[in-house]
């Protein structure tokens, strides 16, 4: 008994826990070796946040055929040279460019056609004059003060893409803008990364299903929810497979089942040492390499677990609601976002705002603090104040009345009051 | 002809182009006069990004009982007061909690039970010793050198919510840890605003639907396909009614369609002066107040129209699809924001960084200029650096190419290079 309970110290102790770093660098050398998912073909407009399988290559010219940028006159812009408010040129208006169709012939030497914005420029015609630029002498003539350059109001064939253009590279995420861009080249279905299945359970004999009425000495499960809904948050499709009991037998078994099923697997345990114990116990017997991080140095989330069964990851969140959100968002993001297919992420993820801090945090050094932050908006400046909400980790409310989180940094004691933060908001 | 020339150039001229801040005062004008969309009851497992209808309330207290945020042992804080490393407490381990029951009886006086984190308090005690601060004379007789204060490493019954608090606000935005509080709550289905029905048709003469080749002089339809994407990046759902011809009757008859159907109508037109006529003669034709504002010196979007047909708000925005994108985002996103039941945002939508502009950037006095930003991490220093991507407001590519946008703002010359630079992340 004193023996077993030495070993849980030693092992839970100050020793085996990693600082923040050296957790997420763990994570990332056993990430690096994960397959992004297999491919899917989905229909164009259901692609937005979806992550290109392959990439895009341009096989036509965009627009095909030079087009004008705006109303007025297609003319050659050499005919236009020398214009100047006391040397007009005068052009005939010759002819005009209905919209949706292709000019079969243009305009003569000191000729021009009408064109709208939109409109494809006629043969001959390099530039096109504003509408506002240009004196109308009367409905056949037009008088120029200025010249134009050529190519002027004028979006060249290929100005958009070229034939053979790379347009996306595989992994890019499918924001409107590249849908649009893939409607313009006449995609109507696209190969997508497929959607990564994570399997859920939460385990703890306190938990009884939200669903359910709780008993005495029972809660209900929070972090079923909470977890699918950012699993979501990130393009995941969750699937939710209740909760285990906290033995052996029951544990493993919905462990395998998740396993079997998903290509990445979280479960939020209650935070006791015994469940954390099975949690890793049961790991031990599933592929190698298992368990490479037990416990990180930072608050709250301390107690996580990294774990990887072949090359699928898997998470042992800590039981309090607000640890597994500060625990999913600095380990099973980046899974997610290299399972995906994007590798080497430039931007940052979340949203970031400036504050000014309204109290004093104190740390403690050797650990990486993650304190949520309530935003106010300063009267007399164009700013943010930031307010700490306070709480134990275990009180979801402190991350609804939050709207986002300060980082304390590992060799940081502290922040001070009117410090300028950043606070990086919830999604 | 010269007399409808002149009055089509008044139209559009400068008179009545609005600076940008003043469009957008109209808009919030008659945006406050419209109400939220209705409700309807949602699973709780599909309300994330939806707008509550109702506030919640607590009808309990949460957690019901107080419980322990740690292993260890529950105590009388009392009985540690005054223990010291050179005057130990003794504590009996007397009894223990098991996880998911409610203890019916607690220690005596100088008695302790042994306590899991998440196990809740047994009567008559009021704190928690961490495990790790104590000493195990056997395996009955724990030793105390440090007190603990009432209330240590306790989570007190109503510490996260009390009955009867007001737990969530109407309006507020469903988040992943709304929804596992109220999940904690036992909340199973929840009121929230119905999803805004948004209306888009394409106008053009030129255009195609992108499923189709383009014949000469044709291009394919990106709008639709891109302003659709953005309005479900927004939790909208929008419905596409296709291409309008530009005739009136075509033009009318979609308008009227989309408007019966939806609670906010966008149409894009190609740019020219035409089409943007037929669009503002249709709508004279609705429920007043018809046409707010048309014209609004940002470039590029500079030729949109916001209408409200009785508290139907119509958008028509530029062809180009940059332009279009631009004009969506200054105009169209507040008006989805405030159909939601989201009034009074606080937080930035966009995610926001700050980077170095790598070149000189002109603008006309008078005029917002909103130019494409393509970032890069700068070796030497933890910055981004700021790309302008220059290229006109029809090339959809240079929004593919592009990761945010910059401000210039009105009464603004230009930007320098190595200013550093707000940058707007596109979704």
């Amino acid at each position: 008994m004193q023996n077993k309970k030495t070993s849980q110290k030693d092992m839970l102790g100050r020793s085996a826990i990693l600082p923040l770093k050296v957790a997420l660098e763990k994570l990332r050398q056993h990430l690096d070796l994960v397959a992004a998912t297999g491919e899917e073909i989905v229909p164009l407009e259901e692609g937005l946040n979806r992550f290109l399988a392959q990439a895009i290559t341009a096989e036509e010219d965009l627009p095909p055929h030079p087009r004008s940028t705006m109303d007025g006159f297609a003319v050659k812009a050499a005919d236009s040279f020398g214009a100047a408010e006391s040397r007009p040129v005068y052009l005939k208006i010759s002819g005009e460019v209905p919209m949706g169709t292709m000019p079969g012939s243009g305009p003569a030497s000191l000729e021009c056609y009408k064109i709208a914005t939109g409109g494809f420029l006629p043969p001959g015609t390099d530039a096109v004059i504003m509408l506002e630029h240009t004196i109308e002498v009367d409905s056949t003539l037009i008088e120029l003060i200025k010249a134009v350059s050529p190519g002027e109001n004028v979006l060249a064939a290929g100005d958009d893409l070229q034939k053979g253009d790379i347009v996306l590279t595989a992994g890019k995420k499918l924001r409107p803008q590249e849908l649009g861009l893939l409607a313009g080249l006449g995609y109507t279905k696209i190969a997508v990364h497929k959607n990564i299945r994570i399997g859920i359970f939460s385990t703890g004999d306190e938990i009884v299903p939200f669903q359910e009425t709780p008993g005495p000495g029972k809660i209900r499960d929070m972090n079923g929810v909470n977890l699918g809904a950012m699993s979501r948050q990130l393009g995941a499709s969750p699937k939710y497979y209740g909760i285990a009991a906290d033995v052996e037998s029951s544990f493993a078994a919905v462990m395998q089942e998740a396993l079997d099923e998903n290509d990445l697997v979280l479960f939020s345990g209650s935070s006791s040492v015994g469940t954390r114990d099975l949690g890793e116990q049961i790991i031990a017997r599933l592929a190698e390499p298992g368990v490479i991080v037990h416990g990180v140095a930072i608050k709250p989330g301390k107690p996580v677990i990294i774990a990887f069964s072949g090359n699928k990851p898997i998470f042992g969140l800590p039981g309090h609601p607000v640890s597994a959100a500060v625990a999913f968002d600095l380990f099973v993001r980046p899974a997610i976002t290299d399972l995906s297919g994007q590798r080497g992420q430039l931007l940052p993820q979340k949203r970031v705002v400036q504050a000014q801090l309204k109290r004093n945090l104190n740390s403690a050094a050797g650990r990486t603090d993650f304190v949520r932050i309530r935003l106010s908006s300063s009267p007399e400046a164009q700013s943010y104040e930031a307010h700490p909400v306070l709480g134990k980790s275990g009180a979801l409310s402190t991350m609804v009345k939050a709207d986002g989180y300060v980082i304390i940094a590992e060799n940081s004691q502290g922040l001070y009051e009117d410090d300028t933060v950043d606070v990086f908001l919830f999604d």
